[in-house]
């Protein structure tokens, strides 16, 4: 399943932390606080029980969306949803 | 189709036209810049294009995205991602 992670996490430290588990995840970031990748339900679980430990509950702010490759080339992204200079070939790939 | 919208958009005045675009549209707010509910491709489509003439380009972020009903109920929404206060009841009947 191809899993978006969009977060709005205030405290640096932990954005931070949100990021790196993202990437370890195996997710491709696609803007500053936007991953992109394809992963099991079960390291999309894992990686919600990651998340949940590292935010707070009361300000933050994370949406984990799960679509299929077709939604996936239907998703819009405006403006600078998208960041050209971060997003690498295999978050391009999964686009075409 | 469920529509998602999810916007960063920097400028007040064009926020705001953002989101009242989204209800004309009739989806729900669950969060103060994100927005939920059912529309048809041209629905979609046609608020796509009213919001790409609403935002700047060059620093706003908007995300569509499109899911069917069971992969609403398998979004992950943490902390704040959700705002019970702002949340009506159609949107909680279309996670149930």
């Amino acid at each position: 399943m191809i899993l978006w992670v969009l977060y709005d996490v205030a405290e640096d430290r932990a954005r931070g932390r949100v990021a790196r588990h993202c990437k370890q995840a195996g997710l491709y970031r696609v803007q500053y606080s936007v991953f992109l990748g394809e992963v099991t339900a079960d390291e999309r679980d894992a990686l919600r029980l990651e998340i949940e430990d590292l935010i707070d509950p009361d300000h933050d702010k994370v949406y984990l969306f799960t679509l299929t490759r077709k939604e996936l080339k239907q998703a819009i992204l405006l403006g600078q949803a998208f960041d050209r200079k971060l997003v690498t070939a295999q978050v391009r790939e999964l686009f075409l």
